[in-house]
């Protein structure tokens, strides 16, 4: 990619600071190249210089809007988990009763979909094999999304529930989606919300 | 590594098949390299050649005693689950009463001592990342050790219920050890299983 020709902008421009009015177009650029870079090649093989190259602009304007490689991935992560992190609203909309059932149909309506499966593929694969990743993982998942699902809940140890209930989650995702084990890959998603749901309900609201 | 001083083997010996005295040991030593290559670099990065040279062998010996670099890794983590594949018959030994706990203290027994924790992170960090690493995964623990836990359950559909028995021990141990989320990571282990263990017996024999 490279800068949309119709702007007819000279090349030595990209190495200064952008007006405002470009600002947010340029931002938006890089983000969605680094996640493509990102959900590519994993945390690791990824680099400034090559989420810059893909997005037509300087490294160093990428290190001016996002900071280290880190921030990069931390803001290509928080775009993927927008949606996850409205999630908590959504599901205090109801009852808590039906929360499990509630939260494991969102969590695999994501993971089935294989256009909003990607993403969480490619940070799941970057958590696990990277330390840095992983503590991205850590500060968005624990602290914005499970701790806000532990907010909910009104029993002892609300948090270490939430963590076990995503484990039942991300684990049956992993092993389904990733490691594609038989017969649960192939298995009917009703069958497995039907097995699942109760898990995780039973995790966050079980005495 | 080299081939050990005290037999003054001329080198030229390495790559002509060796006699049967010497043969076990041979294949314990590239065993052993396989399986130290595969856990510091992960499959995608480990090669036949690097295995070779760190068991001071020729890479055609590798080839000759393993065949291709999968089957190498499935060797080499068929020897790293050499315990677990132990397990169903251990597990089968009580009653089915108490498999989930049995399972669930097995399972963190394994994880939570940092010896055996390494090849079975090596796995799964291969398995996440590698389509043929997954495939050696499915082999060796959906067939071997699912399916065996599965016959032992005389409900609809076992070997579902073992796979996701499976998924929430996974996950589990992939928040605690691989992602450390707190307060999982921290917390105590009696703790987790007393809060796991139901569940894994629920998956297995909750009608």
């Amino acid at each position: 990619m490279s800068e949309t020709p119709a702007t007819g902008e000279p090349t030595a421009r990209r190495r200064g600071r952008p007006p405002r009015a470009e600002s947010a177009d340029t931002r938006d650029r890089i983000l969605s190249a680094a996640r493509e870079e990102f959900s590519e090649r994993g945390y690791e093989k990824t680099s400034v210089r090559g989420i810059a190259k893909a997005a037509g602009v300087d490294s160093a304007l990428v290190h001016h809007y996002f900071g280290t490689k880190e921030q990069v991935f931390e803001a290509a992560v928080a775009v993927a988990f927008a949606p996850a992190l409205n999630a908590p609203e959504a599901l205090a909309a109801g009852s808590l009763d039906g929360v499990g059932e509630r939260l494991t149909r969102f969590v695999f309506g994501v993971w089935d979909n294989p256009t909003t499966r990607r993403p969480l593929l490619a940070i799941l694969r970057s958590a696990v094999n990277n330390e840095t990743a992983a503590a991205v993982f850590r500060r968005l998942v624990a602290s914005q999304l499970l701790r806000r699902i532990a907010a909910q809940v009104d029993l002892p140890d609300p948090e270490l529930r939430a963590e076990l209930a995503a484990a039942q989650l991300v684990g049956t995702a992993m092993m389904r989606y990733v490691i594609k084990l038989e017969p649960l890959a192939s298995a009917d998603l009703e069958q497995i919300i039907a097995r699942v749901a109760p898990v995780v309900q039973g995790h966050l609201t079980r005495p």
